[in-house]
């Protein structure tokens, strides 16, 4: 490689990237990040147009580099037959909390990057912006360019990464299958071709030139050692943060994330219609956690949301999702800007072993 | 840690295993590794008595460290309505070839560890005994320390890791989701349970004493280094040595290991009737590859046998499973004492990075 190292391409010290968690943290989290020289995220998927602008603002008058993630599928045509599965398949819990599931609106849950987003970004022009799910369209992906923005994107497989480096990402994430929250496939549905991190990662910094950056397992300074020993230019971290003082997780979360319950982490589509992983719960349990059910991703985001929101006003935590990857060991309450540099410890050759 | 290295434990000059791979090798590839510097393993699964007795007499006659591995499940009590209805899955393939599959006999086609095995391996007195799926009974796994044998079992989950130190173990074997072959889970059957092993792994080291053998996904030097990283006392390494001039692996399973088709791996019971990683085929695409109609492990094996050995005499690999585990880039057609001293680079400290 005779290209600069990953840090200085993303400004920033170290290579360790803040992995975005729609939800789950905002700007606190990426400002504290990004100040204890990593890379925070700001999560666009389930944010309103005045509370991103208001999010890009504050982040863009940081003077901190900063990473502005979206998720970029097609929204699917609205299915009212599938959609009346998806609740059919609800039906017994909504009939268990006493809901009457038709009062709970449908709607898609997840905004997907658009020119909408692209104008609104070009105002702020963020240094780096990430995707998940592929890479938008030639198009909206050159106005995103066209500010000199780093873009990155996750690759779950060696054919993603193939494609999304021939389709103009300038750095890839290699999302092992440890990693929380959505999976980040696009060219196949088929989950049985997930990897995990040591299998996936070597083989991807294999097979491309530009930089690869390790997720999925990742909690540690030994973590990122090990993802370094692997070819890995930078690492990912999102479950260590989870339990931030900035973090959004709510207490009934930060307990689960802390506790034997973190060690059965399930990818599920229940959530939102796309496998995420989470730890289990009842409804996970009980119908899936894998299931034809849901209506296509985002929109069964919306008849689960109901459910959830109605069962846990009456304290039932049976349908709440609680993201994690599957090594929840590194979650600590800690300022995020500590764990950034417990994490960063792991870029440190002196500290080798 | 107070206790000795592994590889002092060991008897070896690196805390390097070479897995043991039923079908795939004998003693030649253990004595070749072993040799190396390494510790070579005989696979004990699919050998009978006689075999059993001559190989045992090779490895013992020639001072050299080696591991006995066996699988240690309760054999079934055959189920003949069971094991109709997986011949009725199977039929149309039967057809298709125009077999008869009432012609195909049944059996167990996996043998575990028994008394007689004891028996016979007190007579050779093996240094180290590893089993897969748990650990025998007290009486049979006190016949195996008499010896002074060094224990090893395979762990999947935090759980089964505490379990088997509970019950003896002298070190336990972590196995990563990436690796090939049978999953040695024992303590549930649910595989969303199964981790991969940057989350595994140090997990695992965490919550026991014994020292931790990591397993699954290592292929090279560069993973060895990212193992010991994450705590691991020494490795475990299967896939990559498939190629080697000492296995029994076939032409068409070498050629599938050094092709794409290598990267798309699945976890199957269609061939024994419990989850093995192997490269997808014919059937695990159109029955499964996780399926509820084999008969439980290991009698799903003799109509698999059948159908597989019939399709072959006419030149049909459809049913053929050639095991490998997620990271098959290690696979080199070269000596085992060559791809173990490569490995065993991944020790020393004066090549890190």
């Amino acid at each position: 490689m005779t290209a600069s190292p990953l840090n200085t391409r993303l400004s920033t010290r170290w290579p360790l990237l803040q992995a975005p968690m729609a939800g789950a943290q905002d700007s606190a989290m990426a400002l504290a990040v990004s100040g204890a020289g990593g890379l925070g995220a700001l999560p666009c998927a389930m944010l309103a147009p005045d509370a991103l602008r208001a999010e890009l603002a504050t982040l863009a008058a940081s003077g901190l580099p900063y990473n502005v993630n979206w998720f970029c599928h097609t929204p699917p045509v609205p299915d009212a037959a599938r959609e009346a599965a998806w609740r059919a398949a609800l039906q017994p819990y909504f009939e268990e909390l006493g809901l009457d599931a038709s009062a709970i609106p449908t709607g898609p849950g997840r905004a997907p990057f658009s020119a909408e987003a692209a104008e609104l970004m070009a105002e702020f022009r963020p240094p780096v912006v990430s995707f998940h799910f592929g890479l938008p369209a030639p198009g909206l992906l050159a106005r995103v360019k066209s500010w000199g923005a780093f873009v990155l994107s996750s690759a779950t497989t060696v054919r993603e990464a193939l494609w999304l480096q021939e389709h103009g990402a300038d750095a890839i994430i290699a999302q092992g299958l440890e990693a929380g929250g959505h999976r980040g496939h696009f060219l196949s549905d088929d989950l049985s071709e997930q990897m995990g991190s040591f299998a996936l990662l070597p083989q991807v910094v294999a097979a491309v030139r530009v930089p690869v950056i390790a997720a999925g397992g990742i909690a540690d300074a030994a973590g990122v050692r090990a993802a370094l020993a692997l070819g890995a230019a930078g690492v990912q971290v999102g479950t260590a943060y989870l339990c931030a003082d900035e973090a959004l997780t709510t207490p009934a979360h930060r307990a689960a994330l802390r506790s034997e319950a973190a060690r059965h982490t399930v990818l599920t589509n229940l959530v939102t219609g796309r496998p995420a992983r989470g730890i289990v719960n009842r409804v996970m349990r009980e119908l899936g956690p894998i299931s034809a059910a849901p209506s296509e991703f985002p929109l069964a985001t919306a008849a689960m949301a109901g459910l959830r929101a109605a069962a846990e006003k009456r304290g039932i935590q049976d349908f709440t999702h609680w993201w994690s990857g599957q090594n929840a060991s590194g979650c600590q309450s800690a300022p995020a800007a500590d764990i950034t540099r417990a994490l960063a410890r792991g870029f440190d050759p002196d500290n080798d072993r």
